[in-house]
């Protein structure tokens, strides 16, 4: 051993290159999988063929879906001129659970990162200057992370933007409800401190 | 949205399924396969389908292999003698990449842990003995976590070994070496105290 047998080897890589799962748990996966009814690697197997093979990316907003435009983008009750950036599908997913936002969304795909080669071009940005020309946008709401990456991309959209008479926005910065300001990193602090509101 | 498609729902609930993997990630990995190029998901889906056919656990450590006995089991210059027990694959390939276990294993699958249900029985012990009974084996290295559960479970083996003659040993607790003594939490500290060692 030391070295796994080439099956195992391609099993374990195979998980081990999606995101979020390192090598360790790709072997504790694979275990798992080896020691499993077979229905349950059937059953794995068979929905990433059938998710392949009938999902795909919306047309417009590139969210997640069976049909060439997705659920949202094609719902008459969605605000169509109010759109929310998001990075990912997961986030995107957060802010419908949450039900705070009746607009539209679009997914970045990432976000830019010149230390990871990931520029603005990688990304799905072009298309969102499109769609603002053409669909009669007000407000973009940049809720994308409070992160070196996020913050370089959002300053890209707000000067691509700049000249569109497009309203951009940006989700608020400050100390989370419930946490408590002896444990608060200094710099969301100092943010918080600055931009304090009337009470 | 707020509820998924049905083909999507199914993809993250058999990611989700996965040991190690909540639902947040199941829903990335989702978006991940489906944003990426078909080969990403056809590999997966083939890698596990091969490896479930021509993958199993090995008759007598039920360690993974390809053939009915594993390649350390089968290998004549490990000594049959010396079994460490541990509870998983993962486990087990932490010990053989350090190279410090000439002997052979025998993999638990698990530990007791009435809370969860799982007892002795759920568990793959009873071959053990069977195997010691046979054997010739001469120590018994319990190679398993220093958690309560893993306590629980080598109390146990103790137990049911105590007239076989065999010699029971288990891996040193103690401050991790590199570790600070400020920093360590105050069981192992106490432990490490009281199980001092010459100098």
């Amino acid at each position: 051993m030391g070295n796994h047998s080439e099956i195992l080897q391609n099993l374990i890589d195979s998980f081990a290159k999606l995101p979020g799962i390192g090598r360790k748990s790709a072997r504790r996966i694979s275990y798992y999988l080896i020691n499993s009814d077979e229905k349950v690697s059937r059953r794995l197997s068979e929905a990433v063929t059938e998710a392949k093979n009938r999902l795909g990316l919306c047309r417009i907003c590139r969210n997640l879906t069976e049909h060439e435009i997705c659920d949202i983008c094609s719902d008459g009750n969605r605000d169509k001129s109010l759109i929310c950036i998001v990075e990912n599908f997961s986030d995107l997913y957060m802010f419908e659970k949450l039900n705070i936002h009746r607009g539209v969304y679009h997914v970045t795909g990432g976000l830019i990162s010149p230390l990871d080669g990931i520029g603005p071009s990688s990304l799905n940005l072009n298309s969102l200057l499109e769609r603002i020309t053409g669909d009669g946008v007000k407000e973009i709401i940049i809720g994308l992370n409070h992160s070196v990456e996020g913050d370089t991309t959002a300053l890209y959209i707000s000067e691509k933007l700049k000249d569109s008479g497009v309203k951009i926005t940006r989700l608020a910065t400050g100390i989370p409800i419930g946490g408590e300001i002896e444990f608060t990193d200094e710099i969301t602090l100092k943010q918080a401190f600055v931009e304090r509101r009337n009470f």
